[in-house]
């Protein structure tokens, strides 16, 4: 288990179409998992709202948002350089 | 007053760098207001999380980050079409 978030479920979301992201939240939800994490960093963060919101409004109405947080991350670029980068965490919730 | 964020301290996150954002909320919290909401839509919303998250880290470290909200906007769109779009809502505060 993850110390930091207290969930196993957690969602990465990428470059891949949102609606891959809301199938796995989906897929998480109904195997009996009571809460998913759904993660981004850098333009990301625009498609994991996204993410929480198609799973939210168009699927699953009755889970709730338990939280969001934001926050900002030190990676190394492709040069080397640590550059900063702004990240999201959405928890869904049965 | 915004009747439903009880706030006149908007800024709204376009397209432009986000410092001009920055500066715009640091102007806001140092000229007397308590709280201001930088708002945003669609892909913007990446750059909402990075004017926030800068303001706070490296500017003005004492301003507390009130609340998250996200939603479903609906809009339309240059054909005439309407469509979602996610938004986000940041509250800083003193």
């Amino acid at each position: 288990m993850n110390q930091e978030t207290g969930t196993d479920n957690v969602i990465y979301v990428g470059n891949k179409p949102p609606m891959n992201y809301v199938l796995a939240a989906i897929t998480q939800l109904n195997s009996g998992s009571n809460e998913v994490a759904i993660k981004a960093r850098g333009r990301a963060i625009s498609r994991a709202v996204d993410v929480a919101e198609i799973v939210r409004r168009r699927f699953m109405p009755d889970i709730k948002l338990k939280d969001i947080k934001i926050a900002t991350e030190e990676v190394t670029n492709e040069e080397g350089h640590k550059i900063n980068v702004s990240s999201i965490e959405i928890y869904l919730s049965k």
